[in-house]
Parts: C-alpha cells; structure tokens; sequence
C-alpha cells in the first residue's frame, strides 16, 4: 500500500520495508513505519471512513500490510468510547470518558500490535514467533500466531496471572514460564532464538506492533469527530500504546486530518516499578532500570524499556507528566469503576482513576477539560487480585 | 419510537408496552415486544445503516425504548463474523464462519438483553433489579446496572465459575450463592421479590432482554449483506439467544429485509442437561425438567426453560435438529478452536464444533453449505475446566 521504508527513531537511518527486520542495523534502537501519507491522505477520508469496517482495519492506508490476504484479523480495534458520566460527577468533571480495551480479542489493546505483527511475519515469511511477555501481550500472539497457522514460543514470569497462561496454552502455543522478569524472559529469547529459528516480536524490537497500536490514536480522534481531547492518561510498561498514539497523532496532521493541537501525555505507573516516572521528575532522557520490581499490575512490571526516550519525549513535548499509584489504589479504583460505570477494569487500567484525582488535587488537569483514560484490559483476567 | 405493545407468545392477549410487566397476565407464558414494522422500515433501510454506530443499537427502530437518554450502552454488539478458513478446511467446508459474541462488554452475548432490560428499566421506574443466573447473565446485569446507578441483586449456584462472581462483586453487586441449580436461585427470588421490592429480570419472565439478543440475528443478516445462512448451530439454557434470532427473522422479512428462506436452526445442549435435545427427539411441545443436571458448561445447565415451546417450534419450523455434547467434547473442542482460530471459546461455544461434526456425519449438514456457529462467551471466565 503506501509504506515507503522503515526509519530508526534515534539515528534516522532509512531502512528497507520489505524484509524482517528487528531493531536498526547501525545503532539498534527502534525503528519506525513510514508512509507516502500524501497518498494516503487522498482516500482516507473522514468521509470515506464513514462507511468502513468497524475494527483497527478501517485505517487500511496507515497500516503496513501490502496484500490484504495477508491481514490476520479477528476483528480487532474500533473499541467503545465510554462516557463516563458518573465518574465523571463524582470528580465534578463533565467531560471524562474511557476507551475501553477490554473489547477486543483476548480482551486487551495488545491484539491490535499483534493483529499487525503477524500479518507483517505472514507477509515477510516468518513463522516461528517468540514474545517475552507480561501476559496480554503473550495471550494475544497466541491468538494471532493460531489463527495465522504458525507456532509461537511464549515466555512469561512464572507469577503471570493464570488467566494469560491458561489462554495461552488452550491457543496451542508453547508457554516457557521463567523465574524472574520480562527482561529476564527476553534475555532467554535472545540466547536462543538464532538456534531455534524464532523471530522475535517483542515490544518496540519489532516495528510493526506499534502500528497497531497507533489506531488507538486514530479511533479517539475520529470518535472524538477529528477534536483530540486536552488530556489521556495511558497505563505505561513497555509504552507501546503511548509512542504509538503520538506517532498517529503527527501522521494525521500530516494527512490533513487534526490540527497541530495535542492532547498532554500522561503516564502512569505502578509505585513499585516505576522508571519513566523516576526519569521524568530527574530530568533524564533515558530510564534506568528500576530495581525490584513489584506490582499486581503485571502489565506495568516492566523495569526497563528500550523505547524509554520516545516515552519521555513524548510527555515532554506534549506538556504532559509522569504519575505513579499504589496497587492498593489500584485495588479500590477497579472497585470504584466497576461499581459506577459497569467496567471491570484490568488494574493497569484503573490505575488511570486515582493519577487522574492526584492530577485534578494538584491542578494539572482542571475539572472542566475533556479527559481519555485508557482501560487497556479486562478485570477478569486478574482473578488473583481480587480473592478477597 | 415505534414499539406499539406486548404480546402474549402463547395466548396472544394484548398488554400495554409503558408498563413494568414481566408474564403474559392471563396464562402466565412470555410476552413479546410488537413494533410499528411498516414505519421502523421506512427509516431502517440497508443503505441508512452503512453509517451507523458500531452497536447493537444501529438498531433503533427496532428496539423498545423510547427515549434516548434512557438507553444504558457499553457498547454492546455489532460483533466480528469470523470467516474460520482453517478450522473450515480441517472438516472440508468453505463456508464456516464463528460469530464472536466474546467481544461484547462483560464477555459474552448476555451483555446485549441486560442493555435492553436495564433501559427498560430506566425507562419504566425500576431501581432494584434481581436475577437469577447461570454466571454471564449475572456479570453482564452487574455492569448495566452499575452504569445505570441502580442495584442489582443476583443469585446463582455456588459452584458457579469463580470468574462471574468476582465479575460481580466488583461492579458493586450483591451476590448470593445458592445450594442448587439456576431453578433453585429463580425460587429463592419468587419467594423474596415482593418484600425486597425487586424487579425480575430473568430470561423470558421480562419482555426486553430477548430484544437485545435479537439483534444478532439483525446482525448476522445485515454482516452476510441480507442473505442468511443455511444453517445455526447455537448453545441453548434458556433459549433467548435462539428465540431471539427467530423473532428478527420474522421482523427482517415483515420490513423487506430478507426473504421468507430460514436457516435451520440447531440447538446444542450438555449431554448432562438436555432437556430440549429429549423433547424434540420425543416429538414433544415442552420440555420436561431435566433431572441431576450437570455440565461444567455453566451456561447450559438449565434444566427447566419458560420458553421451552418457543425453542422447539423454532427448531421444528425452521427443518433445524437438537444435539447433545459432553463435557469432555467439548473442552476438547476448546482447544481445537483455540488452535486453529485464535478464538479462546467457552465451553458453550465450543460444543458447537462437536456438534458440527456429528450433524456433518449423519449428512444433516453438507460441507458446502454456510454455517455460523455462536461463540457465545470467552473462554478466559471459566479457569476450573482448563486447570489441566
Ligand atoms: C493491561 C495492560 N495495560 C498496559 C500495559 C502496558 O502497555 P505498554 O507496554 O504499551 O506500555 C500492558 C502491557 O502488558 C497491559 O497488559
Ligand atoms: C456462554 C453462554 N452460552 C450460552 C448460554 C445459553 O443461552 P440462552 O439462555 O440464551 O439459551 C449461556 C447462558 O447462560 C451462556 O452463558
Ligand atoms: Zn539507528
Ligand atoms: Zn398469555
């Protein structure tokens, strides 16, 4: 379609799209998907999307594939964009929504990064896939890699919620369970994958997750009728979501389609991993790795990430901050979600609830301004959290 | 809009439709939801729904309540139809495709009455909202009801999967677990109803949520652009998702919809609960309570249904079959699906696949036909039956 090549996000190197490829050749950051959007920009159209299929596929010229045979969809994307009017009022703001990713396919936003991922590998011919995985991410290539034919080598701490294991596992896909992190099921990847023939479809080291994911930007903005809103606060681990959302943001102005107008970025974090947040309030434009990390939020228990500077810029240049929460605020936010809206929030996701109230408490968002938090999960995957 | 009354489904008397009824109040059978078909059509039309939202309720003219303020939405319906090419191959059809109903709000299709039932209820007055419930009608009444602002009071077996009662107890729900069967939690709200001040929103004994359910027939019309398949194969306890469908059909063909051709509509039930597989084999009207039900398809151990005849006579008038699956078919199939497919089903959903394959057998179904079979819910809600 209209992919030109791919780019690294640090150097700039150009690199060629039609090939596999992981991180950039020279100086191994990530790289990003680039489009001919002046092309793009002649047929999609907020009139023409009017008309479209209702998943992530509906922004066809923005997404990578070349053949549309080779899409691997299960209807993902074209999630709800909840008014949240009773949340709302308890917090006296009018303007307050969730975009509620538990609607998609193993009930989390991570089916749109591998809906493309592995309509990529089906293009570009690989068919073995490896994921270090927090959970969803791992549920969703399984789902993916299944309904594509391949096979996929899945490696998770072994404390993942059993929910993340046992989808995985009924997938038919073949789950390492590893003591200790993320980082530590990636280093086992990375010394076996060459031998075993596996392709590696981590997090920000493939380039074409985050492309699925950037439809999150995209839906708010057309379901927001081409308006951002002034704030989103996005639960952040490897922050794909949050990178991919102000990429889309930049190939929309360029389309012609928002103004140069952004919302403010904010991130937020478990208390007991917490990197950007610590590398934000230091001034750093790079995030160390943050030591023991712990919390329910098993999405967020990511110590380190390899695209923590495009997390950074993108906060900073928005106006945005970096916030952390309690699990125990966690806890009482998924109860006080469920309870007002009917969302059975993932944790990460209600982590959104209590950073917001800090953020209104300290006047970093004020009352009136139209606010997203993002449920990036379902609830009912984490039944561990709530045996009480 | 244009809901004109309710009718009784088996005596056919007349009710007024701006009033809290639950039965017919002479024979005490179901009563159904009429509507002005000739005026809902003039709007209504293939072309005017192309640009509608992407839920159940592009549906408007079709469903009952009048004002749209009172409509209570988390984006219910309007669900993927996944063609499943390889699961399709592996039993030499071309033409199966699985309608996802685990992409609904709360994860499976209960999600779309309790929308309809609880605006109903916002409409008509009623505040405290009780049901008894297999696990999926429970968790999705809990969330409709938490976004409505109402209470909901819900009963259901105590060996319910864990999954439906956290669900509950999350989004602020009063949940009782009950010694029995889903007959023994609608007794113990008969008995309670009155003093307590509780409106019932059990299957078929309130007129509204089988109006939601209809709307996956709607759907399934307009997804394969007006032309119904050949054959539905459909995981049945109480029966409204079934008896809805068979009402839309109706509806479909009174506006000019459709034509007058039916798909054979095939009921699947637990070889451990099958009530209505026995009363169409013995060429009975109803069905008789099926004794010491049992199946860990929690939502198929109905072992008494109000709409018994309503469920046969669709069977019988659509030239359509009932079967029975076991329990170990059935997670076997979970996994079958899992692997070809990508769609972690629920057990209900996955007794289909079993009885798919017996029905291709005896030559009841040929391999060139098109078949939609419902996954139902999602997989991830029942842990205990995977814990392997
Ligand atoms: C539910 C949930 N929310 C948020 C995240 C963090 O997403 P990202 O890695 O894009 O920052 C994850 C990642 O696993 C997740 O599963
Ligand atoms: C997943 C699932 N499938 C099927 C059914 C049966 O549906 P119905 O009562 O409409 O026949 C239920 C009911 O609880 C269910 O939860
Ligand atoms: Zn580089
Ligand atoms: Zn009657």
């Amino acid at each position: 379609m209209h992919l030109t090549h791919l780019e690294c996000t640090a150097c700039g190197l150009h690199h060629e799209a039609r090939r596999l490829l992981n991180l950039c050749l020279r100086c191994g950051k990530p790289l990003f998907a680039k489009y001919d959007l002046a092309r793009a920009a002649q047929t999609m159209t907020p009139e023409a999307l009017r008309t479209r299929r209702a998943d992530m596929w509906r922004y066809r010229e923005v997404l990578p594939v070349e053949r549309d045979e080779n899409i691997v969809s299960l209807g993902e994307g074209w999630t709800p964009l909840v008014h949240a009017r009773r949340l709302g009022a308890k917090l006296g703001m009018g303007e307050l929504y969730i975009k509620d990713e538990s609607l998609n396919p193993t009930q989390s936003f991570k089916a749109r990064g591998m809906s493309t991922a592995v309509s990529m590998a089906m293009e570009l011919g690989a068919q073995r896939l490896a994921v270090p995985s927090a959970g969803n991410a791992a549920g969703a290539l399984a789902a993916y890699a299944a309904r594509a034919g391949f096979e996929a080598f899945i490696f998770m701490p072994q404390d993942t919620p059993r929910a993340n294991v046992i989808e995985c596992v009924e997938m038919g896909a073949r789950v390492t369970l590893v003591e200790g992190l993320i980082t530590d099921c990636a280093a086992e990847i990375a010394r076996r994958k060459e031998q075993e023939g596996w392709f590696e479809v981590s997090t920000l080291k493939e380039p074409y997750r985050v492309e699925g994911k950037k439809t999150m930007g995209y839906e708010l903005a057309e379901q927001f009728d081409w308006q951002l809103p002034d704030a989103i606060i996005y639960p952040t681990g490897g922050g794909t979501g949050l990178i991919g959302m102000w990429k889309a943001f930049d190939e929309m102005e360029a389309m012609g389609l928002i103004d140069g107008k952004r919302p403010r970025m904010i991130v937020v974090q478990a208390a007991g991993c917490a990197p950007i947040v610590r590398a934000f309030e230091q001034g750093e434009d790079h995030a160390a790795e943050f030591p023991n990390a712990a919390t329910i939020a098993s999405g967020l228990r990511v110590p380190r990430a390899i695209g923590d500077f495009l997390i950074l810029s993108a906060v900073r240049s928005s106006g945005g901050t970096a916030i952390a929460v309690t699990d125990e605020e966690m806890t009482d936010a998924v109860r006080e979600i469920g309870a007002t809206e009917g969302i059975f929030a993932a944790p990460e996701g209600a982590a959104c609830l209590p950073a917001l109230r800090k953020l209104l408490d300290r006047g970093v968002i004020s009352k009136d301004e139209r606010v997203v938090i993002f449920n990036t999960g379902a609830g009912v995957k984490y039944l561990e959290c709530f045996a009480r």
